[in-house]
């Protein structure tokens, strides 16, 4: 039909225009590895960008190259988040914490055809000179970190190259649908897998962020970034802020408790984003050491399943205020986020730490579903369980130069996370464990996490994971293996741990006292989560 | 490229089924015309709705096809909104308060086939009948009015229509570029022009209200649209709300202070929208009554500017904060809302008063420029004037089954609002005038809308209204129409006038006594502005 709306694209330059005409004077503030701090303001970068895409352009870079970024938070990794999409090429984002033979499978895979490193990260990359074909040049970002000891070939210096670059505009007209950033998951199984954002989607993901039933990023806000922009794209915080002229606060490669309280109180820092890890580090610290955290409305934390101790914790001791969210690098990551109702404002303080330790209901733009064996949905009664199904404008309809890989992609249009939730009336989700990592007893299914977290309550041990292992009479029977402290490693047998469990759970669902195993440790991945998958094979 | 996103669509349905499945139990609560209050849940809504949609198919209701909708605000408006677009149907909402030659124009122009009416405006459309060649039917929605005294021929109880309806859902695929909505301006200029919303325009407007930098609607919220549905979707509050969760309040036709404020004090209001005029009923009804409004977190005005005075009076007497908003019928509406920022708090009260007058800087997808008479683009420095223009996703591209129009849409893609505007330092906009009724005196420009407000400030002015006239010296010089009061009647004489300007104005830039008329009225448009076109008419 005639007279419709204008066809005006969702681009990320138009985020970048944005925060350049109407939040000018709003700022970014980094850390560099040598703890001094950078600031300037929104102009002084978008001037910056505009030298780095005509640099980008001079180095031969056309739509759909791949541009990999190897780098920490700060606004060097910033400035390239926008130049790179904005000329229509792929923004890389490398994760610095794999392992190299998947970093060369990664950058192989992508053809990337220059690597931005910064200088502090520069001898992690050496050794795979040579073994990554495509990578033309290395772009090194002085950071303030010791000089690397081994050398990058055709290395050229990040500062020289933006001062020897041209001052004029080179913006480009971009579809909506055009590609603008890669990210490949960490996953444990399989080759790594890469998932391909389109302007479209990092735009309307920046919007819900920016939700005031969300995140609620806003022009009031200093927002501190300590998840990290080498995967997932931080969140998409370093769009989502300057779309709504928030200031930014990058932390560079020090993301102890110590540098991250110390830049939440001098930036007045309103909202900061990281995994549970990095906020447990925190929390000790704050423990003991006296901060003004007052202007902080917020910790999001994401990436894995926050204890509820640690939510309960924080508001106990400090007063401060986590908010529980989901996402997968295939969901860009936002998916859901557990922020209370109003009507749970009239809850108890226990009853609303249940839900806070949920990971929420969706987020507008997405819409979620259980589904259970036999592919039906199940209802949000809080006591059903299914398969997380997701869909949505930010969410992954296929792998990046791998589309037959299907398995993960429902025929009717959704993504199947691989995580076994629970949703309950109010629509906020629980995830109740990963779908390969449930113990089938019986017929029924029993959650490691929540076997796992139960025996973790027992004073004593330090880590326990249970998987499942083949049993001609249960299907399958839960092992467990159990690290102690050194107090306990004399006191607690295998029949504590069997008795502990028999409060929690019934009879035929306990492992046996043979396959509770006392361990000095337990295989982990390169994230940090238990690798079951080595555990089974061990089994085996 | 392979790998991208999903072809996820931004429709109105999926609004439909989030607050279906996330808020079911969130509410909606309607004054009717009798003073009684309906009021029921989000999930009863959507099944009515369902019923609404099998209503219309069985109807004849198909794709592209408009339905108008002749109502006020209140529940089966808010089904209708859904309802048509949700087939791929076109609401076409027609403004009650058109004069009858230009509804009868404008339903003709958009043929609509069915009318939704109040019952209580049943006798407005009546005299029409014979005149709307292509409405089939008209569906009476009784919403406890008077019984019309006259007589719709195919009239049909929308009551009755919906129990003996199917409850089966009947989605459709719908692309987001599919009209979903028609709205008439209401010009004085011509003929009323079409302005058709898409699915994207609509999804996407309603995001940008539930921004935390923006109305912030959220799920805490209880949202009292006053601004009628019968004109720009109500600003997509009833999109909005939904969305994010928010409870609705429907005021029905009462629209005067004591409804208002009794609404606000018993649903605990939290937000609510309107017209300058509605808040001024409301002030002096709040100046004379005592109500417990301490629930309400802002009052968002647009429509046309605000007067200072009531922005500082709500504030003053009664801690209540005002956000100032612009847009108009082709930019869905929102285009600007004045949220002081940050930095703007260490402001004494007096200069946060100046920003809170203004319209404020761009929502995040909206992007505005100034363009002075040489077509150039005017910097943003406070002090620059030049004609507004805008361009985003919820943007008009032309009007409807009207492409000739152009004059309104720049060759690049922006459209020219014909408001004249400053934009200052902050980003933050302020309407000088209409183009088309500044004053040009000496090459200079004189805003109409400054001169009246001066003159208005003088103590036993009640209304004035400047126009130019043409002038072989001055190009144009200013001339007055003056009402005064009885009191002021015999004292206040054109010198007075002149000399009060002179406080402000300059020599060149006052009108001369001769061109000061003291009148008994101003000769004002069906929406209450003064008609300049009319008085220009006269004064050749």
């Amino acid at each position: 039909m005639n007279g419709l709306m204008m066809d005006y694209q969702l681009t990320i330059p138009s985020i970048l225009k944005r925060v350049n005409q109407v939040y000018p004077n709003k700022r970014v503030i980094s850390k560099l590895a040598n703890e001094q701090i950078h600031e300037y303001t929104y102009r002084d970068m978008y001037k910056r960008i505009i030298r780095l895409m005509n640099a980008l352009k001079k180095l031969g870079i056309k739509p759909e190259d791949r541009v990999a970024t190897f780098a920490w938070n700060s606004y060097r990794h910033l400035e390239l988040y926008f130049a790179i999409p904005s000329l229509k090429a792929i923004l890389h984002t490398l994760n610095i914490r794999l392992f190299p033979e998947q970093m060369e499978f990664i950058i192989n895979h992508a053809e990337d055809q220059i690597i931005f490193i910064d200088k502090s990260l520069v001898d992690v990359i050496t050794p795979l000179q040579g073994k990554i074909g495509k990578v033309r040049n290395f772009i090194v970002m002085d950071d303030g970190g010791k000089e690397p000891s081994g050398k990058l070939a055709n290395a050229i210096d990040y500062e020289e190259l933006l001062s020897s670059s041209l001052e004029e505009e080179c913006f480009l007209q971009i579809d909506e649908n055009t590609a603008s950033a890669l990210c490949y998951t960490s996953g444990t199984t399989g080759e790594p897998k890469g998932v391909l954002y389109s302007h479209r989607s990092t735009y309307l993901h920046s919007f819900a962020l920016c939700l005031a039933g969300s995140l609620a990023i806003c022009e009031r806000d200093n927002v501190l970034p300590v998840v990290p922009m080498f995967h997932v794209n931080a969140w998409a915080i370093p769009y989502a802020s300057p779309m709504s002229g928030a200031n930014l606060v990058f932390p560079g490669p020090n993301m102890l408790g110590k540098s991250l309280a110390e830049l939440m109180e001098s930036y007045r820092v309103t909202l900061a984003a990281g995994v549970p890890t990095i906020w447990n580090l925190l929390y000790h610290h704050l423990k003991n050491n006296k901060h003004d955290l007052a202007s902080l409305r917020a910790m999001v934390i994401g990436g894995s399943a926050v204890p509820k101790s640690l939510i309960d914790n924080f508001y106990k001791d400090f007063g401060l205020n986590i908010i529980h969210a989901w996402g997968m690098t295939e969901t860009s990551p936002l998916g859901t986020a557990s922020i209370l109702t109003k009507e749970m404002e009239s809850l108890t303080y226990n009853e609303q730490l249940n839900f806070k330790a949920k990971q929420g209901p969706p987020v507008a733009g997405i819409e979620i579903r259980a589904i259970d064996d036999d592919g039906k949905e199940v209802s949000w009664d809080g006591k059903s369980i299914g398969e997380l199904e997701v869909r949505g404008p930010w969410v992954a309809k296929e792998y990046y130069k791998n589309p037959e890989l299907k398995e993960q992609f429902a025929s009717d249009g959704w993504f199947k996370t691989g995580d076994v939730v629970c949703i309950d009336e109010n629509g906020f989700m629980e995830i109740t464990d990963r779908k390969k990592d449930l113990i089938k007893t019986r017929g029924e299914w029993i959650s490691s996490v929540d076997m796992e977290n139960y025996v973790m309550g027992l004073k004593g041990v330090l880590e326990a994971c249970a998987i499942g292992r083949q049993d001609n009479v249960k299907d399958e029977a839960p092992v467990l293996y159990v690290i102690l402290s050194k107090d306990a490693a004399e006191t607690i047998k295998a029949k504590d741990i069997y008795t502990h469990l028999s409060n929690k759970f019934a009879h035929w669902q306990l492992p046996k006292l043979s396959d509770i195993h006392f361990v000095d440790s337990i295989p982990k991945t390169s994230v940090g989560k238990f690798d079951k998958k080595e555990l089974r094979k061990r089994l085996k």
